[in-house]
């Protein structure tokens, strides 16, 4: 499907505000999570640098009855970002100011295409921090993460993203531009727009500006790693440690598979054994802390438990870290098909872990377990070599098993990567029939010619169709 | 406006569910907040006892175009919970089931009728507490709680009732029964309905089960009193601590005509001096953190600070603990014209404070502000004696004046009692046309008759027109 998208000309856009050209195009016609053979390419891309250009670009985009797909670094691993029928790329990368520091209230407001280890190194002086931050924070938007409503390892102490947004500015696909939230840090004022927008992944709303809050660095940082005997153990201690109220900042599961790989690709003597990596934020007290949580794991078999600071404290950490890459680098006839990011209740976190692995053991199928285990979150790569049908089709059902299975327990079928058009399917089965009616409803209302990402989170598309299932 | 209920005998509701009897209706026609004149009766009460109950009551009102205003202790402070012109009070203190705790996934599930208290008494034994309980938990139900996205003295190092809600079910206007959110901590999976119907005060649905997510109960507690010389000494040291990160479990103001009431009440000897009330909880390191708070506050020109824990911290605390009784006990020709809420910016309370004093003086009003100071949150009553209209009409004036300041540098009008009938009028100054108009399009979609609270939130509702502003 293409669209005539030579109205962008007079949207009152500089000429170096639009592109048709094919490379900008291609560029962004796929994310990270997205197989090349279902790029699909949008016909123009725009370049907005203020809240107005934005209200603009979606007002005639919205009358001349063509998709706008919002885009930043194209991190995303669900085709979030990506178009799922052609129209406009909204490219929101020139959209990078800090606006405001205002350290005295633990709050800064930035542009959408500002990445997220800016923040950080912008706060830093006033010995602040922004705690939801992703992983791959130093690569990606912190207009992406509100539209996914992502998480990082510190959330298990701090909450996800949706947790530290006070306030935003954001235009509808009508063009007009509300705000939502406050600068309060509570509000019981008019419905939460702000919480519908963020997670929204595009479709409600494009984000021009948040009101981020912080927190202060931690006086104490200590953190290391676990090994157990066996993966069992290693979960149960997980689970135990939550239950507990051990205070961890992060605590991170790598299976024997991941620690396989992981070990391979640094040279690490380390044992190929199941690891729980954990770091501790405190002002006082954090060797109490710790030994706490040395007494919850020692409750399971455990091989070794080694906590440090500063670099010993990095060098610990390092098969956690180098993870994604040894992964990628483990087999390179091997490609994920997916990487989940189910999350369950911490009681069913064991035996979430424990089913995948079984399933890979029947399937014979290789899928590293890892991730954000104290948040029930578990992140999965279902390996398969792509030229293998057999293999890809066992791996398919696989993956559904999986998350259908985390739904049963009362999960979730995604913890932060968002629906985008990957989990599409699910949406129903986890939510509901009269849920997701409810979910269209409010689409329909902000968006009614769905004009904004239109093929993302709903099982079947207002205007389209399924695109892929 | 009266509406004709007698369909309500073809509801399949029981006969004790249903009543037309005057003393119901009565009851159900006013709350803590609404002035008795204004006083507006249901045409008929019920007592839903389960989820299908609500359903079929709904889906009949709907259709007979009847306004159906739900109802539990009546315990709101803006006539949240009580019609605006007649209709149907759906009465839900029948629904009083706790239905499920899961202790070792942090977990209740409740039906909205149950008492706060009751949650944190349940889950005791488990060592589990439900944190952001308001002051009026023993009073007031977990429904009016997520309603209004109620906040309590602990909310300041926990949070709101909405950082405590996990999933919903509820049912829209339609009778449709929707769930919302997930039982996993964190979720990317499709619009945010849970943080759109939590605080939406019963205009866009009914909730008729929550799960709750619990914490754990500190191992260690102290609290106490600090005494200052003067209110701005008071308030910037509250503004110091919370931007110092020192890791308050409670942090509360009391005024020096606050204090005075208190003292009187209680027969104190202390000074009608302002004082700040404290109580902190951790596991380990609690001195450390009290001799951190102690060093921020002693910046300031203090004149006592005493922690203890146990019944001496509650003899410490006990002016705080009284102050809703000592405020109406002082001058019974007195009485409140309004409990503002109003919540800004951290670094903003200070003057947002010293104001209130300063219009209190300027207007010879008796204006005692107290309440949650480290969340941002003020407290005042603006006290009157409602025979004199020349003071009841100063008041009025000093009250818009103090809501369009906190406005103006960020704040919100509502920190937790939220907009109901009293604060219509602020609704579009805090948040704009835009987002109001973006807010309206939400309750036409999910209820185009405005069967649910209407004369609610917006300031001017949708099939009504304006009931007081």
């Amino acid at each position: 499907m293409t669209y005539d998208c030579s109205f962008l000309h007079d949207c009152s856009l500089d000429a170096d505000q639009i592109s048709f050209g094919d490379s900008h195009r291609t560029e962004r016609s796929g994310d990270w999570g997205t197989p090349e053979h279902e790029y699909v390419r949008p016909d123009a891309v725009i370049w907005p640098e203020s809240t107005a250009d934005v209200a603009t670009a979606l007002r005639s985009a919205d009358e001349q009855g063509v998709p706008v797909t919002p885009y930043a670094a194209g991190t995303s691993l669900e085709g979030n970002a990506t178009p799922s029928r052609g129209g406009i790329s909204l490219d929101m990368t020139r959209m990078v100011d800090v606006l405001d520091v205002r350290p005295d209230d633990l709050q800064i407001d930035v542009e959408p295409g500002v990445f997220g280890t800016t923040v950080d190194e912008t706060v830093a002086k006033h010995g602040l921090f922004f705690p939801p931050l992703p992983s791959s924070g130093d690569i990606s938007t912190i207009g992406g993460m509100i539209a996914n409503d992502a998480s990082g390892m510190k959330t298990v102490r701090y909450g996800e993203v949706s947790d530290w947004v006070l306030e935003l500015e954001a235009v509808l696909a009508d063009g007009s531009v509300i705000t939502a939230g406050s600068k309060a840090v509570k509000t019981s004022s008019g419905y939460n727009l702000k919480d519908l927008i963020v997670g929204s992944e595009g479709t409600l709303a494009v984000v021009t500006r948040a009101t981020l809050e912080l927190a202060g660095l931690p006086e104490q940082v200590r953190g290391g790693r676990a090994i157990f005997e066996t993966l069992s153990d290693a979960v149960e201690a997980v689970s135990d440690a939550v239950r507990s109220g051990v205070d961890v900042a992060k605590i991170e599961l790598v299976d024997g598979t991941s620690a396989a790989m992981a070990n391979a690709y640094t040279g690490s003597s380390l044992p190929d054994a199941p690891m729980v990596f954990v770091e501790f934020h405190a002002n006082h007290g954090i060797e109490a802390e710790i030994d706490f949580c040395r007494s919850v794991f020692e409750a399971h078999d455990i091989t070794r438990f080694e906590i440090a600071a500063g670099d010993e404290m990095d060098d610990l950490w390092q098969a956690r870290r180098e993870l994604a890459f040894a992964v990628q680098a483990f087999d390179t006839d091997l490609s994920p098909l997916h990487s989940g990011d189910v999350t369950v209740p911490i009681s069913r976190y064991p035996e979430m872990v424990r089913l995948v692995h079984r399933l890979g053991d029947e399937h014979d199928l290789l899928i590293p377990c890892f991730g954000h285990a104290g948040d029930g979150n578990l992140h999965y790569s279902v390996l398969v070599n792509e030229s293998d049908d057999d293999q890809v089709e066992r791996a398919r059902r696989v993956q559904t098993e999986i998350v259908e299975n985390a739904i049963a327990v009362g999960g979730t079928c995604t913890g932060e990567h968002g629906i985008g058009r990957g989990k599409r399917e699910y949406l129903e089965r986890e939510h509901g029939e009269q849920s997701v009616e409810a979910m269209r409803r409010i689409k329909r209302a902000l968006d009614p010619n769905d004009t904004l990402n239109p093929g993302k989170l709903f099982p079947e598309t207002m205007g389209g169709g399924r695109i892929r299932n």
